[in-house]
């Protein structure tokens, strides 16, 4: 067999030596040699950094963010060759979809939201802008700007594609390259995907490269540009985080490691509610999906003592209709594990498990299967454990990463939550109750070992993504055990790859740094109405001034019959006074906006489409009868759509009255024709 | 002498061995001695978890903010105290005043962003919810709860006030107690300073401890729920940051490290310009305050090469006029350093320094110095070095620590990026000059390396901090060799000691572990209008619906007439059809909102006190006449505050029309009394 092509320094590289062999989960057939023996990993890093980085970030957010969308159809178009490659790690075609398709949502997740939530720029703004003097002529911002070195992600075995693209898709977004390194087990599918990819020609030269193999010295080549994503055992990322390289250059290191997830079943949810029968089937679930091989996958389910036999039984009953066999076989339920390696590290663990517990369901032995010769495949039953003291070590710190859960039983909320935090630290957990109160408390109590909880009932279950599923806009990772890194979470993934860096000086300054207009930088008003320009013509920064206009008592009087809005502030002076933040009858804030409105608008057709919304309105100083509006209305933030003829304006409004003093102030939210 | 006293376990600790002597750093006489002997490393740390983080907890965000503010006034009472013992550790009375009133600014700082920016509840979102469902009954939403564990703060020596208050503030703030152990040289000062706290019995117990002297196993007892912050030397960093169990259970390190920051002057600012002068200025304070040992001082300083001599010659002048010695003489410019072992620390890098370059001003000897011994003190002159190639390694790898500056050339704005990434990662740089496109082009390009960036020029220069100042509301720290850490940047240094929990499950669910009232939820219209409701009546998801109300032609028609809003898509049917997005003459937002308004108000006198504002409008749906609107307020977040007697609450609005269809969606911000 030809060892696996790695891609590195722009090109496809085969291994000098002939490599391990890696073999099929079901039938022990090779399927492929692996050995990353000929890379420069210095090399590669520098390519990602001179060549990869460099393109990146000549695209904008939202450039970047189509790219992974035409890439998520492209992928989405050869899925059935990657379901076929993915049957030979053990997987079920529900197995593989989970992976495959999961992976490509992950790709049009980012792409949506770097599209809805980033700028149409390179650089980014975090927060707002920080006022530092009175005078207003000194102010800081945060900004994010892309590292500008390499993201090395290393990968688990157990998703070789949704592992790499969910590390993949934010730190593309964010403009930082990738190299990936896959688990040697499944490595041929992630190199198969990394070659459908590369194959696309969608991606800038060096925004991803693919090692092969061991990783050889590619740590003692890193800086403080470049970042580490692991995903896998806690004994390896242990030994990565304190690798000399990534320690004495302060690299951002992300871990991810399996870690003893929990399930906690109701009081409420006695055998006949919804909820016991939705734990029951979410348990089995999470013990079957991937043969057990997911990071977040229940390790320990808590149940109220006097529900312990019935869950014990109802879980063995579902768990016996599990066939078990050649996932190729549309009959089979679960796979087999992803080697033979994998399985004796399961039985491993076990026998640590029997010392706390006893088994009620399944055999740590060769099971019965389906369509495969047993003695070649890494096959294993499902093994439902049950250990009548929760307070043993051993369920709490021994994972057997296989389909493989302890059930233990708990008497109050209290206990629950001190037995769930004895996981140290997980990636995920469930409350399954109808209880709303019991699920605020336990979730309040465990939340600081978890990176995500999911609370289960009748009411959501339809559309439960389940307790073993992270998705793109949410975070995923946890603290101690489970690694005590963030993946994804929306656009924070996409930061997690970006440097934060407070910029101070004057507004001019700081618009000029942004790109988006601050408060107190220059303003042009050169008599062109910005109305009237176009998306090419406008400029952040392009003002309008009008007004005065007058408030009367009658355009109050007349408000507040029009629209019904009869606040006795605007309508009984008396009780207006009575009033803390009011000296008499005020106009409606509503008035205000509206009159600004007709101040400011360039009414002929034009380029200015719609108002679609208004944000951070605040009302800031009482507007009396007789005082006199003014509105200044500066272009404060442009934001052109890809796909389209026309991108969104911010505007920032501004009104005053005869004193000075800003009335309110507002970013006015508009959609403008690109010409 | 008596060893300086701890505070751990809930009483003042006095050494069991008599510890190291430490000395004045201007007379050289005995101040205190520092031992740790005899503290229950584990024990203390048990009772930060089981004493001080429940007390925290209790406490609702704006709770311990408050705390802090009344921390702060009673420590300005008593900075006279402190600024004479802060003579003792070598400093004047500006630097004093560094150190002490900006600690304090930042309990100050604190306090007020935890207020406007933290609910007044003891759990946090963070971010949007994220919707996970077609039909709206599966939801998620990150909350952010406090770590059960123990902040751990190592302090560096030279800021024996700031550094301890600056770490403390942010876990206070996020319910995290405190363990802090400051650097021996000036423990005395930390001391006494914990000592004015403990006294002044405004904490709750356990939320503050001191350890004076040696860490001892403190490190050793570290679980997944504490974290350290430390301060100090990249080797000290790197060691801890590897220690074995900091790894083993993922515990959060952030580190800052001193780093070799770089101030850099724009071609354009020649002599005879401001910037010229602010540079200079600005070198030369950098230099000498607190005797340059700053994190954050300029170690670096890039010129134009033809303006390298100008710069060196202004500088030097400046330098002349530095008078050193004894910091309690109101005429002397520069104390001393903060021992005779960082004087020869500092002796040791300046001839690694002269490898590279030449002193243009100051002499590695003994200065002459004002009112002091010199053979007693660890005095020493500023420094200014000159390196003609800026390529060599020395300058951009060598700190010391002290008065020492190096002035290098450089050419062209590329040149300069590409050396002040040579830093490897830098606490703060600057840039001066009066050339915005400069200015953003040296930010964008060097921002990666930085996490904290100041643009000088003649318009902020009266208003600026200054290069070398951190702020609460900005993040300090910084990539690389400035330890890859983030303190302060306002909530951002709060939310460091919060895990992030991704929370999925009903609108009900997130209702309830929220606090916050979540679309799809449960509403209460119990009849009882939400406005006639005092803050302590009302409930999260109260609700009003009120409507419909027909939009009538005549409506928009005289609503343009009156507010002058005469936009073609409301008065012009032709052109209206012709906008893509409307198939005919449409109402305004404005009208629709203020219809709204006049629907679900309840006019008379009553517990609503204002509408302040409105956030995150969008009109979703266009609105024709004939169109009737129906809109739904329900209470969404109740902040009572802590100190009227009133607070706000938010509103969710939704306005449909006669299809169901959603026309606005928008948040109401009210003032409500709270009886």
């Amino acid at each position: 067999m030809a060892p696996l092509r790695s891609y590195v320094n722009g090109r496809w590289h085969t291994a000098t030596e002939p490599g391990v062999p890696l073999h099929d989960a079901v039938t022990g057939e090779e399927v492929a040699t692996v050995s990353s023996a000929g890379i420069d990993m210095a090399a590669a890093l520098e390519h990602g950094r001179r060549v990869g980085g460099p393109a990146l970030r000549e695209l904008t957010f939202h450039q970047r963010a189509a790219l992974l969308k035409a890439l998520a159809s492209h992928l989405r178009e050869h899925r059935e060759e990657l379901y076929a490659l993915s049957t030979r790690t053990g997987s079920t075609k529900g197995d593989s979809m989970f992976d495959i398709d999961g992976g490509i949502g992950v790709l049009f997740g980012y792409s949506s939201k770097g599209r809805r939530e980033l700028p149409n720029s390179t650089v980014c703004v975090d927060g707002a802008v920080e006022p530092l003097s009175k005078g207003g002529t000194f102010a800081g911002q945060h900004i994010l700007t892309p590292l500008r070195g390499v993201a090395v992600q290393i990968n688990a075995f157990n998703f070789p594609v949704w592992g790499p693209l969910e590390k993949f898709a934010p730190a593309f977004v964010a403009g930082v390259p990738t190299l990936v390194k896959p688990a040697s087990q499944t490595a041929y599918l992630t190199a198969r995907l990394v070659e459908l990819i590369i194959e696309s020609g969608l991606l800038p030269e060096g925004s991803l490269q693919l090692v092969c193999g061991s990783a050889g010295d590619l740590l003692d080549h890193l800086t403080e540009q470049d970042l580490v994503g692991f995903t896998g055992s806690a004994s390896t990322a242990q030994r990565l985080r304190a690798h000399p390289r990534v320690v004495s250059r302060s690299v951002r290191f992300n871990a991810e490691a399996d870690s003893l997830n929990c399930s906690i079943l109701g009081p409420d949810a006695k055998p006949g509610t919804a909820e016991f029968d939705l734990f029951v089937k979410q348990l089995c679930t999470e013990m079957t999906v991937k043969a057990g091989q997911k990071c977040t996958a229940i390790r320990r389910a808590f149940v109220p003592a006097d529900l312990l036999d019935a869950v014990s039984e109802a879980a063995s009953a579902r768990l016996a209709k599990v066939t078990v066999g050649n996932p190729a076989n549309p009959d089979v339920r679960m796979g087999a594990l992803a080697s033979l390696e994998q399985r004796e590290e399961v039985r491993r663990s076990l026998k640590a498990l029997l010392e706390a517990g006893r088994v009620v369901f399944g055999d740590p032995g060769d099971p019965q299967v389906v369509d495969a010769d047993p003695s070649r495949g890494a096959f294993l039953s499902p093994i439902l454990l049950r250990a009548e003291d929760p307070d043993l070590a051993q369920p709490h710190e021994v994972e057997a990463f296989g389909p493989v859960s302890t059930l233990m039983p708990y008497t109050s909320t209290e206990q629950v939550v001190a037995l769930a935090a004895r996981g140290q630290g997980s990636l995920a957990g469930s409350v399954v109750t109808g209880d709303t109160e019991f699920a605020r408390d336990v979730v309040l109590g465990v939340a600081p070992w978890h990176g995500r909880l999911l609370v289960l009932d009748a009411d959501s279950a339809k559309e439960s993504t389940g307790h073993g599923s992270p998705l793109p806009a949410l975070v995923h990772g946890g603290p101690g055990r489970a690694g005590g890194g963030e993946e994804m979470g929306g656009i924070r993934g996409v930061f997690h790859h970006m440097q934060r860096t407070a910029v101070q000086g004057s507004p001019k300054v700081l618009t000029a740094v942004t790109g988006q207009w601050v408060a107190g930088a220059d303003r042009n008003a050169d008599g062109v109405h910005p109305f009237r320009k176009s998306l090419a013509q406008l400029r952040i920064g392009d003002t309008v001034v009008a007004g005065p206009r007058t408030v009367t008592q009658d355009d109050i009087d007349h408000f507040a019959e029009f629209t019904g809005d009869t606040f006795y502030a605007h309508t009984d002076a008396d009780a207006a006074k009575a009033n803390p933040f009011f000296g008499g009858k005020v106009a409606h804030g509503y008035l205000v906006v509206s009159f600004a409105a007709g101040l400011f608008v360039s009414p002929e057709p034009g380029p200015v489409l719609a108002n679609y919304g208004l944000e951070n309105l605040r009302f800031l100083t009482p507007t009396y009868p007789g005082d006199e509006l003014t509105v200044t209305l500066t272009a404060k933030q442009i934001t052109p759509r890809e796909n389209a003829d026309y991108g969104e304006v911010r505007w920032d409004a501004d009104v005053t009255n005869g004193k000075g003093e800003s009335v309110a102030k507002y970013d006015v939210l508009t959609l403008v024709a690109k010409a």
